[in-house]
């Protein structure tokens, strides 16, 4: 076997690109040569050292590419060549968590089906080995492109289950929490469920433009406007029915409680550091029949078809999300660039 | 109209039986004459002055009674003389939000369908106005007694509810911390909804005893024992499918999320005062898929009905909650022994 | 009280304008003035006497007006002068079929709910008397004209609900049998859902037309096409996540059967008559974890509210189902056009 | 490889204990020496010719056994000589339709999940090969017999089901026609769900008094009563909240209908052939919410991990109805007291 170059994280403030011995297939596994990645807020969070893993370890959680090799397992079920994209989450499919219809906490273990640039190699390189491979590779057909596709491992499937597991209904009002990638897909997801006033919520004036191309009725800049008092408002005092942290801070999750209707659902998308406070008075001492509901990422390879359905029926169109492209040899560079949240950066794409 | 011996809040720390006129009967109210009601928890919270009510009001939630008069629009519904039982939550069933399914929370206020004792006139009198009667009086059929059915308005709605929200399923484990009567009936409902394990919590031996009798496999008291300890020693480590809170601290919801299964739900029943903290490390950073529902309990005639349906069934037994009986004459006696928690009381009927 | 203008039942095959007294209102009623009403298939039906109701009642369910008198009990909801749409199911709320929120079966009775031109007198008259009005009238904003609404109370509703209580789910793929008003509604359903392909079949190529405009992917004409063959042929095989059934004959029902994913729902919204058969193949011999499930019509004013909220929101237009307009005192010319489907009729307005 | 003896179908009418080889493992299966298995209803079904399998199939499948050989993808997950039971359905836990949560459909075939003696060889045999072993294998723990857990491959888990996806509630009313082992189950399931009024139907006596004894609160013999008529006057004329069918003909199918509530769920367990029909009158033509939904017997170890916690917990004891004891060279005989339901006979345990 020979090498590869990977993005490591060597230690809290520190990545580096880095050359390793292209992965082993083993029986169930599939080696996948990348095509095109991507940085994610979470992979900011283990660079910061706020979110841990083991130095050395190869980061990245949103592999598009195509098969190199299949074990032994796997081969009757794919074939070598073909484009495919993977989830960031890598359900086994068969452990009892996973049967249970918990599949993004395989094992039983938190966050356990989140393995890439987590507990395995990741995706910035320029190979992949993909665990569990028969439940975790889905085809990309004909005439669909990397950048068409590179928002499904897990953006727009975060963000779409902030809206889906809130069970937003026809009808409903939503309102989102910052609109980074996944806060903006939270908002086509609150808009593909049905939902008739949509609000955004952000401080960075483009975000809020794209919010309403993403289906926000109406955007609030809070650098502007008080959002908990200007949702109260355009809700006649009531609230709304489902609040989406799209964040991971306690002022964005405090604004989502005081701003849901008695009975509604609070859905949190965030990465949390530290405690989380929730206001005895925006709780109604406990008495509001409230929901409080965390989504990791659906994972799989029928949650990557779904989100493809998406694609190709072109309800929603993300490929405008992906604003800068870098070769995987400057993606130290796309790390500045995304950190520094310039040059109106929402998603990059980094090309091996 | 004459008057009526009643229990007043009058400031915190004080409540007293005053005499109060029988209150009139508009077209959609009922009047019932109390045979029998009972102190609640919120009750405590109340004259403390934790939980604020309007000076001069009666308070009391839990209703049997005697209908004594009816308005006009009711007439055809019931009859004068007719035993029944009433929900501590009294919803309308025709505001938006009722028509929602969100009963509890009446007219989109926040605990807006409790308004026994809260917001209006309570069932610790003789006489009690019940508003939106159609809605909310439940027959007692012949040979159910008062105490039978006593707990049938909150602890056996509300206790039930915590297993019921959370989705109890065939073979689950279940938590249950604090053993009061609405722990108590929350263990009951656990083993209704087919939960396999169930695992009771509180620091008052007798109070474990009663537990099995509803339904707990084992019982911890947490002066022998660290009770997070122990359940994630008797889980093999995975933690519970749902722990359910019936008490209202922060240590008892604390030590719910740090004993939750990844996926799972905290189920919260208790009333809180103050700041609620959810520590980052049981939540795996907003990525545990964990979800926290709150349930006021439910009420209304059809809920009356179906646990009406559990009483006469034998499925549950809770006439052995009622452990002590005293006159209204002397209910403020009976606040002194609730509060005490002596002599092994659970709940007090209180007889008019 | 004077007289007004009503459509009546006189006896199968035969309605007729007639003069009835202006009705009474009671304490928890209302009496609107109609401003536009319109005629359903059900009317049809009715009008058949393939659905039998008493000779002598007035028909009609899909009422929008002005509120012309209040009871005593509504008073303080509503105003006289207020224009509102009401639903064509109108439940109680209050008993125990509506608080266990199975409203459209008001009281237990099957259907119960469906008052209007079905067991009371209905909405094609000048005036209307809404019974629990308290629960059914909802208010319409001023800038919404009476043809943007006019499809609220039954097609809408009743459309939609084929798609809401499939459940249907971001990505799947759904077929709906039959364009006609509700079909056109069931298929607008499925994409504010999240379905991702909409397959809808008629034989009227104007209805197919119309069917893309409310979202269909695909549209199938089964004058040419065999519709269970080609929908298999789309789906590789798979057959549909969920069928919308939206006629109410052994044909339509039986190829929704035939075309369902292994797992799958069938929604039926069509009125049977007579004897339904399930195919033994197509139902895997009662082995398929197959759902069938039956909607009528939701109604209420929270219900009202949400298809208000459609309708403003811009999600989907209905007004160009309102192909005609005719005055009151032509009604059974337009009667007459509406069985004969000619000219392109979809929906007409009647004008009181 | 060495042989061993199976029960094999030889065609229409005809069984017969074979030599086969014993099979080889593949790397994601396991080979279990079967210690007890049993006859189910459906086995006699494939011996009438009434479901079609191929001539020379080892039929049953409800294996209990020990592990006698892994495949190299298993071996990591358990060990030889592990006592195990293994359910009727085999999902592979990794396919869409696994993925999916509809595991039972597994590949997207109808019934597809269900393969031993089906689509491969299945229990009745002194060895079975596993396939997706990983998703399949359950130990059993020390302490219980195979006696203990026969029942959860098929019957109690098919049984159950009937309640679980009828989503039965705590209050509800049920009525299970057919007090087969399946109905039996379906009756304990329904109390597990905390049904309050439980309803078995049956003709044969001493299947009533188990069902008694399996959480029935009233029996009914339809050989001395009208089922239907008995049940609307234990109803009051309301119906049922579900009516599960165990049996799969038209009759029962119809009588479950004909006693279900507005809005109520018929859940259909039987193995109907030919054409079923839905009577019109029943059905309220299309419009009284009703759901009719089917189950196959869900699978994979978490289900029987569930399982094995009702039987630990003492929740339901199913060993009585284990009525008999055959040796494997018996089965022929075993099959013939099975056909001819004498003796008292509902389960027999085969031992190889």
């Amino acid at each position: 076997m020979g090498t590869m170059k990977a993005l490591v994280f060597v230690g809290p403030g520190k990545i580096r690109l880095e050359e390793k011995p292209i992965p082993k297939v083993g029986p169930t596994d599939a080696l996948v040569r990348i095509t095109t990645t991507t940085i994610c807020g979470t992979d900011i969070h283990i660079l910061k050292g706020e979110y841990p893993v083991k130095p050395g370890l190869t980061i990245g959680h949103e592999p598009i590419g195509v098969i190199e090799e299949l074990g032994s397992a796997v081969e009757s079920v794919y074939e070598k060549g073909q484009r495919v994209v993977v989830g960031a989450i890598t359900p086994c499919g068969q452990c009892f968590t996973c049967l249970d219809d918990r599949k993004s906490q395989c094992q039983g273990v938190a966050a356990g089906g989140w393995r890439f640039g987590n507990t395995i190699d990741g995706s910035q390189a320029e190979y992949l080995l993909v665990p569990y491979a028969t439940a975790n590779l889905q085809h990309i057909p004909e005439g669909v492109s990397d950048e068409q596709v590179l928002m499904c491992p897990d953006i727009m499937s975060t963000g779409f289950a902030g809206a889906e597991n809130a069970n937003v209904k026809i009808g409903d009002s939503v309102v989102v929490f910052a609109q980074g990638p996944i806060g903006l897909c939270a908002t086509a997801g609150a808009k593909l469920k049905g939902a008739t006033l949509i609000i955004a919520v952000d401080g960075i004036k483009e975000r809020l433009v794209i919010a309403k191309k993403m289906g926000a009725d109406i955007t609030i800049n809070y650098n502007h406007v008080d959002p908990v008092e200007e949702i109260m408002r355009l809700t006649k005092g009531q609230g709304v029915d489902v609040a989406i942290e799209a964040l991971g801070t306690q002022g964005t999750f405090e604004s989502c409680m005081r701003v849901l209707k008695p009975g509604g659902t609070l859905s949190s998308l965030g990465v949390y550091s530290g405690k989380l406070s929730i206001p005895a008075d925006s709780f109604a001492a406990g008495l509001g029949d409230h929901k409080i509901i965390t989504s990791l990422c659906p994972g799989g390879k029928e949650r990557m078809r779904r989100l493809l359905n998406v694609v190709r029926s072109g309800r929603v169109d993300l490929q405008h999300l992906v604003t800068h492209e870098y070769k995987l040899d400057q993606i130290e560079e796309a790390y500045d660039l995304f950190m520094s949240q310039r040059d109106g950066v929402l998603k990059i794409a980094i090309k091996p």
